[in-house]
C-alpha cells in the first residue's frame, strides 16, 4: 500500500462523557443482551413505518443520552451524525427536535466514528458538548439497498444482516471526572479494490481497514500490542480474516487484538452469516460494551476502526465495483 | 424564534487559498457566464451516465483546485463534501482517485458551507490544506427527486431549476499570501415550519436562513451593514423575499446586503422560474464571483449563508413536511 503520513490527528481534551443505545429486538437477542439502554420489543417501535421507527430510535438516543450525561438542549453546541437512508433523513428529522447545530455525515457503517472524529474536531474548535450519532434499522435498509422484505428472498451465505440501533456519545471539553478520551484518529481515505459483489460487503471493505489501521500504526509509532482490543466496525468474519491476512502482510499481526462489532453483535443461532454490518454496530458496540470496559478499566486504550462501503444500488446497476473507507479513533483512559 | 448562544466558532487561522469551479452549459449561458474554470459544452461530459457525468465534474473540480494551487495530492490532508445523490456517490466515487482523507457530508444544498466549516476545523486542528467541496447535476437530481425526464412535467411557477456544477476550494492553515480567510461560522439547526409543498423549497428554507442569520448576528454583536454583500445559497426569488420579511421581524433589515446565489444564476429568459437551487449554487457562485471579488479587494467581509431542505422523496410520500438548516461563514480579507 501506499503511505502519506498527513492524515493522523491528535487531540488534547476531547472527554467522552456518556454514552447511550437503543437496540432491535434481534441485537438484544444476541452476545450484548441486557448491555444495551433501550431494548426495543418489536423493531416498528410504535410507528407506522420501519423509517419512522428508525427516526425514533435516533430520537430516543440523542434524548437519551443527554439526560444521562444530566444536560439539557442548552448545555449541547451541536450533533453530528448520520444514517444508512438517503439524504440520511433518519438524522435529520430526529436533529429538528433540538435547537441546536447539526452537521449531517455520510460514510455508509463507517458513519458513527466519523461522527466521532468531527465531535472531536468540533470541541477542538471551542464547542463545549457535542452529540455524536449513527444508527441503521434492518428492515429500512433491506428494502432501500436490496430487496422488499415481502419478498423472501434467499440471502447468500457471504452476506451480512443489517443490525438495528442507534449509537449515541457525547464528546466535552469540559469533564471534572476522569473519563475516556479521544485521544487520536485518523480519518481514512477511500480504497476500491474492484469488488462488485454487494453481497461481500467485507471483501470490499476489508483493504480499506488494512489501510487506516496501518496508516495509524506509522504515523503513531505504535504497534497493534500497545492496544487492549482493536475493533473493526463490521467486516464480519469473513472480512475479518482477510483483514488478518492484509496486516501480515504489512508487517502487522493483529490476530490477537481484532474483534469486529458486527460479527460479535450475534450468535451463530441468530443465522445472520457473517454476523452484522451497518452503521448501528460500531455506534452500539461502542457505547453499551467497550465505554463500559474502559470506565471499568478493564481496558485502557483501544482502536475503533469504523469501516464504510461506499456504493449505492445506482452505481451497482450502472457496473461500478464498491469503494469502501475506515476511519479510526484511539480511546483512551 | 429561540435564541441559543452556542453555536458560532471563531477561527484564527483559516485561509482560502484557492478554488475551482467547473459549471454545466445552461449555468455558463446564465449571469456568470465566462466566471467559470471550466465550462461544460454539454451536461454527458462525455460520459454514458449522467450520474457518471456528475461524478467526473467533481474529480475535474478536485484536481483543478489542487493543481490551480500549485499543490500535489501529497500536500493535501482531506477532501470533505458531498453532493444530493444517494449515499452521495458523486463525491465518494470521486474520493478514490485520491490517497487522503474523506469526510462524507450531507446537508443538502447547504452541503458547500457544511464543507466549509468541516474544513476549517479540520485546519484548526492540525491539517494543512482540506478540499472543500460540493455539487449538484440537474439531470441526476431530477430524475432521483422528481420525475423521469422524458416525461415532460410542467414545472411550477414556484420551482426552482437545480443548477449543474462543482465548486472546490482549498482551505488552509499555511498561507504566505493575504487571501481571504474564513474567520467565524454558525452551524445551523434544523427549523421544520410544516411546508409539505416539496416545488417550494424557498418558502421551506427561509425561516432556517432567518434563523442562522439571527443568531450569528446575536452571538456576534454584528449587523448587516458591517458587511458588503450576505449572500444565501438557494432561496430563489420567493424565497429571498420571505427571508427579507423574517429577518425584519427580528429587527434585522438585509436588504441592502442579500442576494442569493441560486436566484443570481440565471437569467430571467432561461426560465428557471425562481432561479437555481441545488448544492452547486453556492459551491458554484462563491468559488467563480465571491473569491474573486475578495481577492480584488471590491468586498473584504461577506457571509455566505447555505440553505438546504432535509426530506427525501420517501419522507415526502409517507406524509412528512420539509425541515430545512442553513450554515453560515463569515469570510473576510
Amino acid at each position: 500500500m501506499d503511505y502519506y503520513k498527513n492524515r493522523t490527528l491528535t487531540f488534547n481534551n476531547v472527554n467522552i462523557v456518556e454514552g447511550y443505545s437503543v437496540a432491535g429486538p434481534k441485537e438484544n437477542d444476541g452476545r450484548y443482551k441486557g448491555f444495551f439502554d433501550l431494548a426495543l420489543k418489536d423493531d416498528m417501535f410504535g410507528q407506522n413505518t420501519f423509517e419512522r421507527a428508525e427516526r425514533k430510535m435516533f430520537e430516543h438516543a440523542i434524548e437519551g443520552v443527554i439526560a444521562k450525561a444530566n444536560l439539557v438542549d442548552a448545555d449541547i453546541n451541536g450533533i453530528v451524525g448520520g444514517d444508512l437512508l438517503n439524504q440520511i433523513v433518519s438524522m435529520s428529522f430526529a436533529a429538528r427536535k433540538h435547537n441546536v447545530g447539526f452537521l449531517g455525515l455520510y460514510n455508509a457503517c463507517a458513519t458513527f466514528v466519523e461522527s466521532l472524529i468531527v465531535g472531536s474536531t468540533l470541541v477542538s474548535c471551542g464547542y463545549e458538548n457535542v452529540v455524536c450519532t449513527a444508527g441503521s434499522h434492518f428492515s429500512t435498509a433491506e428494502r432501500q439497498y436490496r430487496y422488499p422484505l415481502e419478498l423472501g428472498v434467499l440471502r447468500s451465505p457471504v452476506t451480512q444482516w443489517t443490525a438495528t440501533g442507534v449509537g449515541a456519545t457525547i464528546v466535552s471539553n469540559n469533564s471534572e471526572q476522569i473519563v475516556p478520551k479521544v485521544t487520536r484518529a485518523t480519518v481514512g481515505h477511500v480504497v476500491d479494490y474492484g469488488i462488485m459483489d454487494v453481497n461481500n460487503m467485507g471483501a470490499a471493505m476489508a483493504p480499506s481497514a488494512c489501510d487506516t489501521l496501518v496508516t495509524f500504526f506509522k504515523d503513531t509509532g505504535t504497534r497493534p500490542e500497545d492496544y487492549d482490543v482493536i475493533y473493526t466496525g463490521d467486516l464480519g468474519k469473513l472480512g475479518s480474516d482477510i483483514l488478518l491476512d492484509l496486516t501480515r502482510q504489512e508487517g502487522y499481526d493483529i490476530s490477537a487484538q481484532q474483534h469486529d462489532c458486527g460479527a460479535s453483535l450475534y450468535w451463530d443461532e441468530q443465522q445472520t452469516y457473517q454476523g452484522g454490518s451497518g452503521a448501528a454496530c460500531s455506534a452500539l458496540v461502542f457505547n453499551a460494551v467497550l465505554l463500559g470496559r474502559l470506565r471499568r478499566g478493564e481496558y485502557s486504550k483501544i482502536l475503533l476502526a469504523g469501516t464504510g462501503a461506499l456504493m449505492s444500488p445506482t452505481t451497482s446497476f450502472q457496473g461500478d465495483s464498491i469503494p469502501a473507507i475506515t476511519h479510526l479513533v484511539e480511546v483512551c483512559i
